[in-house]
């Protein structure tokens, strides 16, 4: 094995260009044979080996810069890092994170796993050695995709690096597929510049012309051949990297090892922003993938002679309940449009789009158009429902407060993926959106403890008359364990079980572990009331407002951070009328691992809710006895 | 006054093409002469008026949609469509908005005020339109500048838009001056198409080619006509737009109100996607306007016959402050660089650009990028002050979480506008910033209370070694009413007065009006212990500790909303322990006033807040009396 030679970049050097072909090969297999177990984004780092590979030899990493955009194709480059002997434990829970990551090595320059950013990160680190004035400078290199390109953030950073001039290197890699098939405008035009028609039906038209109506028109060609040069600066694929001040280079063939070591040796010491095109094919090398590579793009455990999934049978998400009900309300309400942003399958749009393809729009990796894109829809008098995963959802902070919230357009925001989102691990937990959607006037926020219930709300969110969110976790949906669902109704709170010693307010996902709570504690004749919050904005006072007179201390439950979330909105209402004890998780990035146990770790399951109240109760017996004490004294 | 006639833009329409002329002037005079009283956004509005009389002459308003991106440009907008009368009362308290508004006019199709936003809008209800299947479609117009161009979001837009292929006018007016001249590599490239010369160079080389070298070139010259023409299709002006999918006319004259009227006739026949590219002059037919757009984007009162500003002399905002520390700082230290998105002026970067023009870099209207390259530049070893107002940083929450605080970088978030901003109004107020800011791990937020403790928390931020924010309103900065500043110490605050009946801790702008109600207290015999809070996170535990055991209640006061606010977070912290009671904003969107107005309309004020110190204390003693009452019994 060739690969258990290369600890580090820098034995990479040691090999010859022939090597590399067979290395490929060994990482390839090794990225298959893992995922096959683990999981993971496996047709983007299918595609990406070669690039990895030539990028790293090529380079003196970590002191030259390499950042991946997005870091879902990175694997290759983390097996080249010294991380080939761990790779078996990707996305596991003290294992290494399926993005780059700082703290777990120096070739990862940035902590990645939100797109189109790399760019900006590059320009700076550029920016920064100009004004270091050091003499030898380090090579900077970012990795961007057609997908990343769609994101407003790309084409920002774009503009200024056209303008700043720095020595910069962007690997463009596009792919026949992206994450879905890519859409946009940019994207013909990218599989325009692949086939440079604009350029060649030009050369074809002037010959045509020349030859038919120009006497001695050969030998003019001939002549011509100079000025079709210069035209063909102008014409060239590209010309949009060239307008926005970059030098363009390509396409090569991103799975041609020579060719891009060879390309990159002479890029690489040219001056200004560079942008080299490479095409590349997701899933390369593994049939399943390159077949299907929408399917293998993120993916569980599966089975590699047929590529199957050997996720349980009969599993329900939450995300297949909304895919379910959201086609089903939309028969009955013509109204009712979908929007995704890049990401249909994951969120379960896929089979909207197909029931209603005119209704279905994928704006691409563009999350603060799709909100605007929304409101616009929802001003038109259609009800647009966006599907974001919470995590990029933070990138329409303002767009939900400017131009949906603020006009109280009615737009449903299903927000996939909230709460803590397992193996993607620090990037992508979904664990913020309660607090800072809290702080948008007129929205509302709603979250399902059931499927039952989620369809429900589903049903009262298509018909509201303002903005409102419904978060639910990355998981299978617990079936419903009562009878009949309650009415949905503005702001109002669902009483599960009647209590003495103590309430508990859960939201969402924390309904069910707190309902086992209670079943634990009532063995030990400890009766707690249980309530399904169902709204996060607005409260439910009228509730809270018994709640007070009858218990002297209630808790609050939530799959989110505690800081600014549902709790600390349930304490600023109650005042100093109520002990409020607020469960949740921290303000801190946490890492991968599986959801069940990282809930648990943070005593998000039954055992640590029965724990606390135990705590609580015990806790206040004796505050009691100390107060009266005191008074009397 | 031809202008006394136009009720609506209906009665526009009775006028001749000549008349509007008269009109337009009439209308600069009305933007001029109002705005020397009530301050406002000058030269874009006066660069616009021809624009938005060709544009209500041409289209069926309300029924047809026009929407002006950011909403700064349209005075003479809301001129024509009946709120002339009303003019008078632009920006004040109760009068009409600075920017279009829903709820103040049919004709304002959406409230607006960040940029980048109208294409998203606009297409959305292209294509709800669309769905809606109704035969006699409305024509859909937004206007952009070149500023708008810069944001990620508009070009999200573009590429959806070229895509989806509705029938959508873009009208893309280039000013010889943005906000600021405009920066990156876009501008260069409008520059270009402004003076055509991709399309001339070709031409004049080509006529040149001909003319010499070919026989019977003259002759064939006229052949070339009709191939000259596909090539211009190819080579015109405008190729960005073409290559995304847009039909690009222009540039023409913007301020030709008979030529404007003409062409407006012919594209809004058109099908699919149309970009008008019109080139105006900020400040037009207002010569200090003219020749200096920059200090005429947002002014206060000004005298006519000058220019000149009539502020008061000598009145010394947080902006100034900021403007002069970190140009003091970075003289000793060459490391601190400094980012504007488009606001060097208004931040006051200005002067700190002049002094290091290598170490300034002004991105554009592009907060996503300029955060995220902020991130860059502090990972390359230098320490970025990115300074954005509060509202437009509401764009960057995941930039600011992600590239930022996930890496742990020592970025200066230096958030102007924080707070009430006053004529601004609703889109503008920064009083989300510490609920947004305070959700992000490892970001440190502080606010000062003075100019002295201002400089003294710049200079702590310039040497931090995290990602810290510092939030300053609009307005003029107190001068310290302390002898020496205390040394700035991470967490801590600062207790500035002892006392007996009850704790204040406030925040940042709300010190001083707290210091003058303990002022109006102290002579009714109160004493209130006041404590300015520094930080808004972290959280000073130990003096937190400290006064539960001296007091049974406090008091927080920021100028923010109070939901998921600071005192939201001493609440979280202090748990039961006491009585915290927030004193803050509503979680509103807030119409325009006078800031000092508005804050005391909301309580913020040494009256407002003396008041509730007043209620408490009165309300503690009384349950105190039951208390002991009921336990005795």
């Amino acid at each position: 094995m060739l690969l258990d030679k290369i600890n580090d970049p820098e034995e990479l050097k040691k090999l010859s260009i022939g090597e590399l072909t067979f290395l490929c090969a060994e990482i390839r297999k090794l990225i298959l044979e893992t995922l096959s177990q683990t999981g993971g984004h496996l047709a983007s780092s299918l595609g990406a080996v070669e690039l990895a590979v030539s990028l790293h030899y090529s380079l003196n990493t970590p002191e030259d810069i390499l950042i991946w955009d997005v870091g879902h194709q990175a694997y290759a480059h983390k097996i080249l890092t010294a991380r080939a002997k761990k790779f078996s434990t990707l996305r596991q829970a003290g294992g290494i994170s399926g993005f780059p990551c700082r703290q777990e090595s120096i070739y990862d320059c940035f902590t990645t796993g939100h797109a189109s950013t790399s760019l900006s990160l590059a320009l700076g680190m550029a920016c920064a050695q100009d004004l270091s004035g050091i003499e030898k400078k380090h090579k900077i290199v970012s990795v961007i995709g057609d997908g990343t390109l769609t994101g407003g953030m790309c084409f920002e950073a774009l503009n200024n690096a056209g303008h700043l001039q720095k020595d910069l290197l962007v690997v463009f890699n596009t792919n026949e597929m992206s994450i879905a098939p890519s859409v946009g405008a940019l994207s013909n035009y990218l599989n325009k510049i692949i086939s440079l028609p604009i350029y060649n039906r030009f050369r074809d038209a002037l010959q045509d012309f020349v030859l038919k109506k120009v006497p001695r028109g050969r030998r003019l060609l001939g002549l011509a051949k100079k000025f079709e040069e210069g035209l063909k600066n102008i014409l060239v694929p590209g010309i949009l990297f060239e307008e926005l001040g970059f030098r363009y280079f390509g396409p090569i063939d991103g799975h041609n090892v020579e060719l891009l070591v060879t390309t990159l040796k002479h890029l690489l010491v040219l001056k200004g922003p560079i942008l080299l095109h490479v095409v590349t094919k997701k899933g390369r090398g593994y049939k399943p993938a390159e077949d299907n590579p929408e399917n293998f793009h993120s993916i569980g455990k599966f089975e590699i002679a047929s590529g199957a999934s050997l996720k349980p049978e009969g599993v329900i998400a939450y995300t297949d309940i909304f895919s379910k009900k959201i086609t089903e309300l939309a028969k009955d309400n013509d109204k009712i449009v979908a929007i995704s942003a890049a990401m249909p399958q994951g969120t379960g749009l896929d089979k909207f789009a197909l029931s209603f393809p005119e209704r279905f729009f994928d704006v691409g990796i563009a999350e603060e158009h799709a909100v605007g894109f929304a409101a616009g829809l929802a001003r038109g008098g259609v009800r647009p429902v966006v599907a974001i995963y919470s995590t990029f959802l933070q990138r329409a902070y303002d767009q939900i407060m400017e131009e949906v919230s603020l006009q109280n357009l009615p737009v449903v925001f299903a927000i996939d993926r909230a709460g803590i989102v397992g193996e993607d691990g620090a990037t992508h937990q979904g664990i913020f959106d309660v607090s800072f959607l809290r702080t948008i006037p007129n929205l509302t926020i709603m979250a399902p403890k059931d499927a039952q219930e989620f369809e429900k709300m589903l049903e009262f969110a298509a018909s509201f008359a303002g903005p409102i969110a419904i978060r639910y976790p990355k998981d299978k949906i617990p079936d419903s364990k009562f009878q009949i669902p309650n009415e949905i109704n503005l702001g109002k709170a669902e009483t599960l079980r009647k209590g003495r010693d103590l309430a508990i307010i859960a939201l969402g996902s924390m309904v069910y572990p707190a309902l086992e709570a209670a079943d634990i504690l009532a063995k030990e004749d400890i009766s707690v009331e249980l309530i399904n919050a169902r709204f996060a904005k607005p409260l439910d006072r009228e509730l809270l407002e018994d709640i007070i007179l009858r218990f002297p201390k209630i808790i609050t439950i939530e799959e989110g951070i505690i800081d600014g979330g549902f709790g600390s909105f349930v304490k600023e209402a109650l005042g100093n009328k109520i002990d409020v004890k607020q469960l949740g998780l921290p303000c801190e990035f946490i890492k991968q691992g599986k959801r069940e146990d990282i809930l648990a770790q943070y005593g998000l399951d039954a055992e640590g809710i029965a724990k606390v109240v135990k705590e609580l109760l015990l806790e206040s017996s004796e505050s009691q006895r100390v107060k009266v004490k005191t008074l009397i004294l």
